[in-house]
């Protein structure tokens, strides 16, 4: 077993050993009265870490079909869309939105920008027949985290859209309210708060979102929710699920709930804020107008660019992710999200210190870890 | 862990220790090159095991995704296509043509009835502007398996139509040449003869296959094999795969190989002959006309339709099916397929022959123990 390699990687983030054991149970038949109680269970749990009463689906797939499902589900071919567009996972949206032919104006800013109130004001008072408002709550390949709740009161206050947020890094890592700021659909995915692996996603859906369902003619088969609600009202799924993948999701859920929502808010809050300023001391420059408490994104400077600091760390044994798309060799990103806690984190800045140093990097890797576990203390 | 139950259900299947424990591993992060070696070899094998030198495409998704895929990225929707329906999954390609709106011709013939290659020769014949043929190689609701390469000589040499196989239980179980049979697309998935559990789908295309799927446009996003296309020449993916469910497969795939094609084909006949002469021989009824090696049904005689014989076997730690659909009450179904060996069935058969006995069924569970392992013996 690999048991000295640690993903510090933005998805698929360390899986716990107890939900790992989970995974390795023998097979549960899935229509029998066992699995039905642990979907029920997996259902009320999911319903606390998006924080509303309404259904929770899941789906065997990656995040970005459960994007596709919402789309498929809840938007007609001549509904008008708006997309907030500042990385990779922004710019998804707008790809599904166009390789399903639904018109969709993409507002682009420069990545690692946070929208602002008073921009998302002016889009909707330019255009007024949004049937739906995509927003990424978390852009994972920039590091950067939007006002969910007050960019939220204004699509409310603006118009009749439907506010539809990628949720995938976030949920279960920063403070989301689905119920409390009125979101109509939010997605997620396993491998990133909820600790566990890829291959199963979430759509929560508010009580406008069903409604919308219900209109939409697209067609869906595999991703339709119609389906999946008829489903649940049984505790069943409409297909096979990935089994083994749900045990292990009951377990990490579990985990969650006895650790409690505001204090896994916290523990991201906290380990994120030593992280940033750990980088700061270290004379690095944050790349998120915004940073998100989930990944620390950090601008390579020149000096280091050609040093392969993830390659070296890896050699050392810890994965961390580097830039996707247009950021490719400019940034290194560092997740702090999921299981991850204080030791394993430490060790990380500790190698990264070391690394550092190493490429020529003035630093002092003591010092820099007692500057990141004196940050941690403050943060308490 | 729950070590006493055994599955005999087809699909999930009983999943080896080897590939659990592999599922167990801590995570590899997906952009590696540890990770792409993983899935060059899957590839390899899984080539291997569809007997064919083409693309063989990983889905994270239940094999009902793989059949949505090829409807997806194979048809537009002036297509014409002629599905074969003898089942719950027969009717399934149906339902997915409707969905998408694909002009679709089902025959329909009675559960339990398998096509017969003259019988195709009439319906090619009545209308030759078919773009597609859909079949099930074994219907998984009935026992029932086509011949399939009769089948598909007769569709190439009466039309130019693709010819589509749902091989979701029979691939890995049943002698399956995807290249020599001339077999357009053929989608399966990782819960029943690849020893997985569910969560992961396969489709593999011919060469007319990959050329159809640049000819079409209709929406599509996740199941866009175009992308998987793209990604897979680099040994990749296009989204972030079920990484677990992979290592998993890895293992099977290996097993698979260790032990040859044509050996797993020989045991699935030999245990699928020994299971269906000992229903005989207890006076019991086969439902399918042509049954499949891969999973026996058997007919609920009328004085043992109330006496639960499902619910019985459970609590003896065997689990088999009952019938779906309009067959729901009318039949018991044992699968014989994937990690099933002869020592796992003989202990299903004599529970299954008690179970008999105490609700009043004539036999001697030894008895039928000794015939079952007599014919196991003949068919070396």
């Amino acid at each position: 077993m690999q048991t000295d390699i640690k993903l510090f990687t933005p998805g698929p983030t360390h899986v716990p050993e107890q939900v790992r054991l989970r995974l390795a149970q023998p097979l549960i038949y899935h229509r029998s009265p066992e699995f039905r109680q642990i979907l029920q269970r997996v259902e009320k749990n999911l319903q606390y870490i998006f924080q509303t009463e309404q259904n929770v689906y899941v789906l065997t797939s990656s995040g970005t079909a459960a994007m596709e499902a919402v789309i498929a589900n809840l938007l007609s071919s001549d509904d008008q869309a708006l997309v907030i567009e500042a990385g990779k996972f922004g710019a998804r949206w707008s790809e599904l939105c166009m390789a399903y032919g639904v018109p969709v104006t993409s507002h682009k800013l420069p990545w690692g920008r946070a929208l602002q109130p008073d921009e998302l004001v002016g889009l909707l008072q330019a255009k007024n027949d949004f049937r739906a408002v995509f927003l990424t709550h978390c852009e994972t390949s920039t590091g950067v985290a939007i006002d969910l709740p007050v960019l939220a009161k204004v699509i409310h206050q603006y118009s009749a859209a439907l506010v539809i947020v990628d949720g995938i890094s976030s949920v279960g890592a920063l403070p989301l309210k689905m119920r409390e700021w009125g979101l109509d659909a939010v997605v997620s995915a396993a491998q990133k708060g909820f600790m566990c692996p890829p291959g199963l996603s979430f759509v929560a859906c508010s009580p406008r979102a069903e409604q919308a369902m219900i209109a939409t003619n697209r067609p869906r088969y595999y991703f339709d929710l119609r389906k999946a609600r008829q489903a649940l009202e049984h505790n069943d799924t409409p297909f096979t699920p990935a089994i083994s993948l749900l045990l292990g999701l009951d377990e990490a859920l579990q985990m969650m709930c006895t650790e409690g929502l505001e204090r896994i808010w916290q523990r991201h809050h906290r380990l994120a804020q030593a992280t940033r300023a750990t980088m700061i001391g270290l004379n690095l420059q944050l790349f998120a107008e915004q940073p998100a408490d989930v990944v620390t994104v950090v601008r390579l400077p020149a000096a280091l660019q050609d040093k392969d600091l993830i390659g070296q760390l890896k050699n050392r044994g810890f994965i961390i992710a580097g830039g996707q798309g247009k950021l490719k060799g400019q940034i290194f990103r560092i997740a702090h999200l999921g299981a991850c806690d204080e030791q394993d984190l430490a060790e990380l800045i500790a190698a990264l210190a070391t690394v550092l140093r190493e490429s020529g990097w003035a630093c002092q890797p003591d010092a820099v870890v007692s500057t990141f576990r004196q940050q941690l203390t403050a943060g308490r």
